[in-house]
């Protein structure tokens, strides 16, 4: 029986994933230095084809590094000489602010309850900061964060820098680029890929304030510092050994989605999300764990099951269906379903009909 | 017509590669949780396969992180207050010295001519320092540094720690780790892997340095900090998500080539090596840049071909023999070519038969 993976990543791959691979290995993907044209080519491909899908603004460079968790710690080492501000609801954005703390910064935080959002309009940000963390959409908790209030927020503080997590919500979440400094993002998730690659979209500003933190002798790390990674990325390379085989497969996964279209994939993932959630919200026993809807992640979704949460996690998987548990406290009393690209609407379908039949 | 990769990494892949990456596909090894009990095992069987394989002592930590490049920086961190000195003949020792130089730290150098090794006897060590850094293949050279001279130096210095890169020169290099502190490399050269994994072997001086410097306030990085590390390698996962994949084939190349015998490869490596050095020794215009036979690499082999250098290479191109280029200033006079488990002799005397030839 062929599984099919509905957890928060890795997750389930994109369906021609395969058909890469072996390809890739035909071609000799695996072997060509890093250093050639021919890889420059990959590179060149991965990068232009992203601007093109997410509509990225030409002036911002795209670096690949190795995971969402790296893009963390380098986002906060380029950016910030002492002053972050995390907007924390769950394990990620917490995870956020510790890396800040690990690296000496001195980071504040406006803290919410896990599984809500925030009440923007009464949120007050430090005046020192120099960069505000939002994790777009909580893995942890299915909370995801609406664009608008981040927009808003960004006019509200044009002297500051702007860093968005949308680990598990690209390319679904319709950002305009322009409004922020740092998105960052790995691919196991929305873009089906085998986990291994991060990928960081920076604008001019924040890699000014990179080049102000070595002028005023502030540590920016060495090899994966903003200056380092754009001198490599100018020539479409990376300053270290990289997986080429993952941003291979990258470039060739977004020209599927280009076929595909983004605004379909964007329809449908409204369209499965709400599937899922009409069918919660009408259970007697189950229900989304995310109470205001406006909160509701479209691609993560965390459901109270209860106490038999270990029961139907076996039930589902004798069926093929893979669910992720709940994060921390929530281990053992809540499911997470994932809702990604390379989930169809019948995958969606037969999910919920075995629920259903539970 | 299928191509050989003779270049210095990435190279050609294990021949089981392909095998091992559809059995992974037809698995869902691409899919599966990074903490999940499947994951944990896959972790635990490539890290005790590479303690087997290379005789590392139990007490050793196996870390996975995502390239040699990054091993430089974290090791500078983890090990490092101030003071680290290296031995640099080639671009990746000095990488490594600069490395400490763009962390903050005040390194100090032994420096050796490009294509020559070190006269150990004379070589002066600073009293404070505290890590002393060795490349023990360069792979931009092809100078190899005798293990006996490095262990020497190791029992010298009992109070300093000891790392060693051993990037271009594992599995091959048969090292006594408890003379060594940190040894790293990355998996897309001896081991035939494409590239994206990097291991640390860490010692248990090495955990206590990054512990101390935690004291002490001095920063260690965030994630993938050494006592990050252990603490998700003692339950068999990483701190972040990592390539599941990569980790999954070291484990299966390592089982293939416990079964084919490690030191069977060893020997195959050395009569490999052989063929090719005689036959470079013995021609009339090539010639191998190591000049002193006891610093020549057995696993990368630097020629000298003289200004007809882009010729030969289209020449081998054409018949399938990938090679690599010089370093540096030598890029358009030398060839590199490598000499890994993943090259069988009957590819070696075919290489040299066209070199012979043209």
């Amino acid at each position: 029986m062929k599984k099919i993976f509905f957890t928060p990543g890795p997750s389930q791959v994109y369906p021609t994933i395969q058909k890469h691979i072996l390809n890739a290995l035909k071609d000799d993907i695996l072997s060509i230095s890093h250093r050639s044209k021919e890889f420059e080519k990959i590179y060149q491909s991965a990068s232009s084809g992203l601007k093109d899908l997410l509509k990225i603004p030409n002036n911002y460079q795209i670096f690949f590094i190795s995971s969402g968790t790296e893009a963390m710690e380098r986002i906060i080492q380029n950016c910030v000489h002492k002053h972050s501000h995390h907007f924390i609801n769950g394990s990620f954005s917490e995870r956020f602010f510790d890396t800040a703390k690990e690296l000496g910064k001195e980071p504040t935080k406006t803290e919410s309850t896990f599984g809500e959002g925030f009440d923007f309009k009464t949120n007050k940000i430090p005046k020192d900061t120099e960069l505000i963390c939002f994790t777009q959409n909580e893995s942890s908790s299915g909370v995801s964060l609406p664009i608008k209030e981040i927009d808003k927020i960004s006019k509200l503080n044009p002297n500051k820098l702007i860093t968005l997590d949308i680990v598990s919500s690209v390319p679904y979440v319709n950002l305009n680029y322009r409004m922020l400094d740092v998105v960052f993002f790995s691919v196991q998730k929305g873009f089906g890929l085998p986990a291994g690659l991060g990928v960081l979209i920076v604008s001019p500003k924040a890699i000014n304030k990179a080049k102000i933190l070595i002028k005023k002798g502030v540590g920016i790390g060495s090899y994966h510092n903003f200056i380092s990674l754009l001198r490599y990325a100018e020539k479409n390379q990376t300053p270290d050994t990289p997986s080429v085989l993952e941003i291979y497969l990258l470039g060739k996964v977004i020209e599927d989605m280009k076929t595909f279209g983004i605004d379909k994939i964007r329809k449908q993932t409204e369209q499965k999300a709400k599937l899922i959630y009409d069918f919660l919200d009408n259970h007697k026993s189950f229900s989304p764990f995310v109470r205001n809807k406006i909160f509701r992640s479209q691609t993560i979704i965390t459901v109270n099951v209860g106490d038999k949460q270990k029961i139907i996690k076996n039930y589902l998987n004798e069926l093929g269906f893979i669910v992720g548990s709940g994060y921390g406290q929530h281990k053992d009393t809540q499911i997470r379903i994932s809702n990604l690209p390379a989930h169809s609407i019948s995958d969606i379908k037969r999910l919920i009909a075995a629920l259903k039949k539970y």
